[in-house]
């Protein structure tokens, strides 16, 4: 049983096979994000702010925080600043976090002052990154997500993505650190770009699944980069890739098309026990009152009876 | 290769393994519908016209006929009954057609008179309906769906579901009838009833598929039945039936909800080339010109750039 655990100070995630999908919030992001970016560097988290509290609210289990603004010396820059916005981010909800640089002093920076058990964002399979990041993880006793590409580049052949992932998962053993705290990210390429896109990754996680044991995510809307309509895109490709086995995703939580999906999904899978979180969710709103317990039993019954007559009738 | 071929007199649907999902029009069926259930026996076929051109244009591959209107004597009543509505059906719509009826007469009645050749709906693992239905399939060289019940009922136990499956491809291989035209419904249970009902479908799809190497086919909604939300839910239901390897479903073809999510699964399989016909669905909802393969174009060209570039900042 894989289990991976991610928390704050006061609150404990699991990501894992029979656990509800962990919908890792994205938006604490000034990559792409201008006005983030230059709010940040001035000192203004207004907007770091709100976005904890929002996503919180739509859903999100765990918070990636990434205070990437591109500085000129990023190195000496971004500790601080990721450090100060993951401690803004714990003061106002109790949300897990997850630590995202490509700097390692920042994330070590910002591993000395988060409470609870961060998950890290990431390792890849290079040599300089695992030499690097292992020993952190290690260090700090964390979960970290490993991205399935190298010296090389992202593969396009998906059996050269999992070897990769089965390297990082191999070198982190050498370093003591056991398959459950290293979710893979094998990497979601646009359909647009490549219609065996969507397959490649299906596949991709139920092996990861099967023959590594290991967790999963992805940046999730990738899938649909270039076409139109990306939610009704995105709002299949998470529900096709948790039936695949995928565990978490990193990707916004305030979108309420891809949301339902993966709650619809939660029940689908079993994960939504008695599909309370999602009738609770649907009452709320539609700004009706919870009936919990009530209504699932009331469903269950109806569906032993329809269940029923419906197979009688069509079985002849 | 597990090819289906389902055709009228001038169209040709494949039910396969790297087909575009086939979607069954359910709405031609009086059971349940009292108003339609009256108007077919008193002669007034507009409701059924209707239904004819709506589920055609709504996207259905093919049209489920169903006159099953409860008479006193349906041996004798619903022969001619179904044979009218396929005539009238197929003077239509160029849609092909798959006849259902509990009643082996009215079955052979509209096999008589449907051109093309239409899919049977259905035999089970019951002793008796074996041997009157696949004669039937045999002697008239069409496919037929399976349902995997028997004497026993319906088991709750998704591996004598299966093992009822394999019996009825057996049994029709004795009468030379091959797996490529048993289209087998492993019985979708409601989930409100049953929270393993998801993950039993996936499972025993795969393995009808990898072991079976049969299509597939289900009453898609009954998964939802007694939840509120019930499209939400069935939305996500379909994209995951699909990435387990269903090929098709008896589903309502006028929802905007569940199609949006079984042309967008058809994107994330790869069966959609070059995203065409999203691309043309989405531009016709929104009433856009189609610009058809340039914008599949310029969506490839973004997707390569993206993909490269989101992967390099993750990377690091």
């Amino acid at each position: 049983m894989t289990r991976t655990i991610v928390s704050s100070a006061t609150k404990t995630v699991v990501i894992g096979f029979d656990e509800p999908f962990c919908v890792i919030g994205e938006r604490i992001n000034p990559t792409g994000r201008k006005k983030l970016a230059a709010e940040m560097v001035a000192g203004d988290f207004s907007t770091v702010e709100q976005d904890a509290r929002d996503q919180t609210e739509g859903g999100a289990s765990i918070l990636d925080v990434n205070a990437g603004v591109t500085a000129v010396d990023p190195n000496t820059s971004e500790p601080p600043l990721l450090a100060k916005t993951v401690e803004l981010v714990q003061s106002l909800v109790a949300t897990p976090i997850c630590i995202d640089s490509s700097v390692p002093a920042a994330l070590e920076a910002a591993l000395e002052v988060c409470r609870g058990r961060p998950l890290i964002n990431s390792v890849t399979g290079e040599e300089e990154r695992l030499e690097t990041i292992l020993p952190l993880v290690k260090k700090y006793d964390v979960p970290v997500v490993a991205i399935s590409n190298d010296e090389t580049g992202i593969s396009e052949d998906p059996d050269v993505r999992f070897a990769v992932a089965r390297r990082i998962v191999e070198r982190a053993a050498d370093y003591g650190i056991k398959p459950e705290d290293i979710v893979v990210d094998p990497l979601v390429m646009p359909i647009g770009a490549m219609g065996s896109a969507g397959q490649q990754v299906f596949r991709l996680v139920r092996r990861l699944r099967e023959e590594l044991k290991v967790n999963t995510t992805c940046g999730a809307s990738n899938i649909s980069f270039g076409l139109p309509n990306r939610h009704g895109v995105n709002a299949a490709f998470l529900p096709m890739a948790i039936a695949s086995g995928m565990t978490s995703a990193i990707m916004n939580p305030c979108r309420p098309q891809e949301m339902d999906a993966v709650r619809a999904a939660n029940v689908l899978m079993g994960t939504d026990a008695n599909c309370a979180a999602w009738i609770r969710h649907t009452r709320g709103a539609a700004g009706l009152v919870e009936v919990g317990e009530t209504a699932a039993n009331q469903s269950r019954e109806n569906g032993r009876r329809r269940g029923g007559r419906e197979a009688r009738r069509r079985a002849g």
